[in-house]
């Protein structure tokens, strides 16, 4: 069993609610708790690179992002990332990433409210990992996207083909 | 986009809790609000063919199954199924079957409870469903077995390769 | 039994997440769902004065919320509220009400989250309307309060005497 | 603020999901965790005395649970306690306990299910406790009953009034 890399960024997927407050925050990722719950028995390596709003993302978060890539060992990799950018931090993924199979996943909403489907995107992301070629897909709503034929409609809150 | 169709036959996925009787009982299958949940934007058919513990699937239910998915048009076939008896059924379709892509899936806990892995095992079920080649496989914890080098290893709670 | 009257202003127990906009907001309350998952068979009637941050409440809402509480026939009143003017209201309501038994509640964290304390604090909130006498109350922390030795503690996140 | 004893014996509101057997069993009371998650700041002593479903529970056990109420400080009391049995061991305590408010609760649906009825339970009993005068009483269905005018109506599922 081949091992699969995740590399955390933040995003929607993994914000919390501050009680103290009233918003949305960051604290910790939520995945190794959700995959201990999925039963995972993948060989899994998770590393927390940045927790941001996919929003603030900047061209230095990306290129920390690709330069983990190529340095990691494993050639299965996924990346949890918030929606609003995922599209373009896809793109820069694949302009310098020429031979891993790199998933760019997240969740319309927060893991920690009841309505996510976070946990189901985990499930597919995963899955998607072990199974497709060389290349940088997008993995929501049960769905692959290759990485230059794929936008986040934000009317519907969902994932398309461009053609 | 190929559509998928999913047979519903039972299993610890789908068991609800009976507050009159205090046991474990089957009502209907939670799989349309999961999809719904996990804003699935797959073409997806579902079908119930039976509502049973695995433990007492018989001959007759399993040559259903077999019949069921040699008859639908989609080559790319899900089936809930309880744990139990999960890849005794993945043999018997394996030995009928030689054409479409079928994948058994289910959950430890039922989805209704908590702890439940059955969000996740949906997710990782039709993601293989729309990338494994031609084959019976099962999809639980994570991972896709061949239905000939699988088996549920009762004491972890978890499948495992034979060899 | 005597009928409970609920009235509804909003706060975070009724917020929800907007996944097109990654912000929290009001929709509808969730009160009688909740009513429904917790078996209630008290007789109660619910009506939503406003759905608002109680940060935002002005006056005219307070006003309103007397308005209502003196008109309806019923002797004992909840009122779900935002936690942070919580203790404002209810000096205001116990200036104009002087014979009937009012219950103000609400969550630290939204209802839908699953780390919300809301479907507790409506148990609570019940018992205490149907066993507190003429007066107007706090109901938080599985604690009640009189309306003038109560405050909220904004570095614990929760209710206390002052004296 | 006075201490409240709750004394855990069991029942529906304790029972979890054996992933590896597919049936109901007990581990350890969920109360801890449920006070934390209530935000609760009352005074709080727990002891779990027996961790039994109430159709097992023999005259023996129902003797303890009167010898701990007797020998305990406090005259506050929460029991825990299965639905089907609650009004029998109500009643024994009624004959045997005369200077405490005892309050007994429970769940028709185990807390570690989506679907359960035992956080607003939990909140409506401690609500209960710190306002009923000296006497046995269950707390079901936001409600509260003496011990001899109650019942447990098996076809709805719920609690009600004899007369």
């Amino acid at each position: 069993m081949k091992r699969i890399k995740i590399f955390v960024s933040g995003g929607t997927f993994d914000k919390e609610y501050n009680e103290l407050t009233g918003s949305l925050f960051f604290r910790k990722t939520h995945l190794p708790e959700m995959l201990k719950l999925g039963r995972s028995r993948l060989s899994i390596k998770l590393e927390t690179l940045m927790m941001i709003d996919s929003l603030e993302m900047k061209p230095k978060d990306r290129r920390l992002i690709v330069k983990n890539i190529l340095s990691t060992p494993e050639n299965r990799i996924l990346i949890s990332h918030g929606t609003d950018t995922m599209v373009e931090t896809a793109k820069f993924i694949a302009s310098q990433v020429k031979n891993k199979t790199v998933i760019l996943f997240g969740a319309m909403v927060p893991y920690r409210f009841g309505s996510s489907d976070g946990f189901f995107n985990l499930g597919s992301a995963l899955a998607f990992a072990q199974t497709l070629p060389v290349g940088v897909y997008i993995a929501m709503n049960g769905r692959y996207f290759n990485w230059d034929n794929c936008r986040k409609n934000k009317v519907k809150g969902e994932f398309e083909k461009i053609k």
